[in-house]
């Protein structure tokens, strides 16, 4: 797959374990969505992956903020077998089995997703991988992972929360770009082990990344730190394509206390990253 | 229904619309859970209350950080119609219907629950009602009321999260206990038209009060605010249940920014309450 990289990382002076390849960095870039990104954009349609062991708030927070803006994006929850998905509640420190959420979609291969009842297959236009449990055997599912290749590569978004950087980074689609992920598994070198080629930023709420493609497309990625940073990566997302004001609106509706900066990170620092 | 109070709310300063009978409080006695609260308890059977349109981020947060600590509670997500049931994102703003969530129990007269093959009915030391959309529809809902008022008065915990207190407060359970709601709806009056005889406290990110009853049982109360308060207050509950540290614990692992202090609420200003 051939790279140009543009970053538009919005904390360029986070520390990376790794650094391959040149980085263009611009804070002002990332730092507020531009006239061009505030222009009246068609609503992504956005395919979000489930699977056993999704952490339950890696989906539900993205979910409800996005699920707040149908002219932002159109989320189809999909999994390689619809119907319900049990969610995780921290399971691996502990927490339980979650509530089991409704895959309505179905991953097909080549990166598109169809109605659970087998309706006309279409490539979405942006993919959110959630964290969790289940994503150490996921890592493994040859099916997932090939799916998550193609269809990061035809996407114009691409949002990782948690761990979900992880098992995305085991596809190859994340080779060369920064990227964060829950920290506990920062600390314990999870992420680097498996994906070694990507920019692992270490101290970031999130990180955005606009990679342009040959042919002048573009793939923006926003990948989140651990589980509830989702929802602040969701809104930025949301301040991308319609405009901080929006973003604020939505964020104020839900009581949600957005971290705007992507680069304050308190977590980063209480696991000594 | 006989209550004698003792007001465990941790901001007994915030404002009241009414204020009926005399509510003695103790800023000291909820600011921090006591050696009392801090011995290891039973876990809570807990139902969580599923209808549709609840709000998908007023269940997840709570799900996910009590799923966290079992020792504290143990969740069954309940509904009338057990199965599939779907949330909102922000519908009432122009959001969308959300996904499903699955109701795997079923709520039966007299405040029990059972699976929904209908197994052995039992009765939830704990309930939690989410708001949303649906408590429109719900407040009149005979069924679900008179299922509310019943559980919560054998309750030994209630939480509400957002318009939750709304749905609540119809079934006269809130009726001379200090509580809040969605801050938009306590501005709009909502709230306060359908359960007029609420202590309601318009600035609070949540609000904790132990009621004493007949026979030296007590109930205590937890009320957020909107949506996302809602995982807020679910760690005070684990901090009364558990202790502080478990409570900072399962925030730290969830990247979860804790608003502490129950008092602070910058949504009631920005809302003009």
């Amino acid at each position: 797959m051939q790279m140009m990289q543009g970053c538009l990382a919005r904390n360029p002076f986070a520390r990376m374990t790794r650094l391959l390849g040149s980085v263009q960095c611009s804070r002002e870039a990332g730092s507020r969505p531009g006239p061009q990104q505030q222009q009246k954009q068609k609503p992504l349609t956005m395919a979000v992956v489930l699977f056993p062991g999704f952490e339950l708030l890696d989906v539900a927070a993205p979910g409800e903020l996005l699920g707040a803006v149908p002219d932002v994006a159109r989320l189809f929850y999909a999994a390689q077998f619809p119907g319900p998905i049990a969610s995780s509640c921290s399971e691996l420190a502990g927490g339980t089995v979650g509530p089991s959420l409704v895959a309505t979609h179905r991953l097909l291969q080549g990166g598109s997703i169809s109605d659970a009842a087998g309706g006309q297959p279409f490539k979405p236009d942006a993919i959110f991988i959630p964290g969790g449990k289940g994503v150490r055997g996921e890592v493994s599912n040859d099916f997932l992972v090939d799916w998550m290749r193609e269809a990061a590569h035809e996407a114009d978004v691409v949002l990782t929360v948690c761990t979900g950087s992880w098992l995305l980074g085991v596809s190859g689609a994340l080779d060369g770009i920064p990227a964060t992920s829950n920290k506990n598994a920062l600390r314990n070198g999870h992420p680097q082990k498996a994906a070694p080629n990507v920019l692992w930023q270490l101290e970031a709420r999130w990180v955005e990344h606009e990679l342009r493609r040959s042919g002048g497309r573009t793939t923006l990625f926003i990948t989140s730190s651990g589980v509830s940073a989702g929802g602040d990566a969701a809104l930025a997302l949301i301040a991308r394509r319609a405009g901080m004001e929006v973003a604020r609106r939505v964020a104020h509706r839900a009581e949600w206390s957005w971290q705007e900066d992507s680069s304050v990170d308190p977590f980063a620092r209480d696991y000594g990253l």
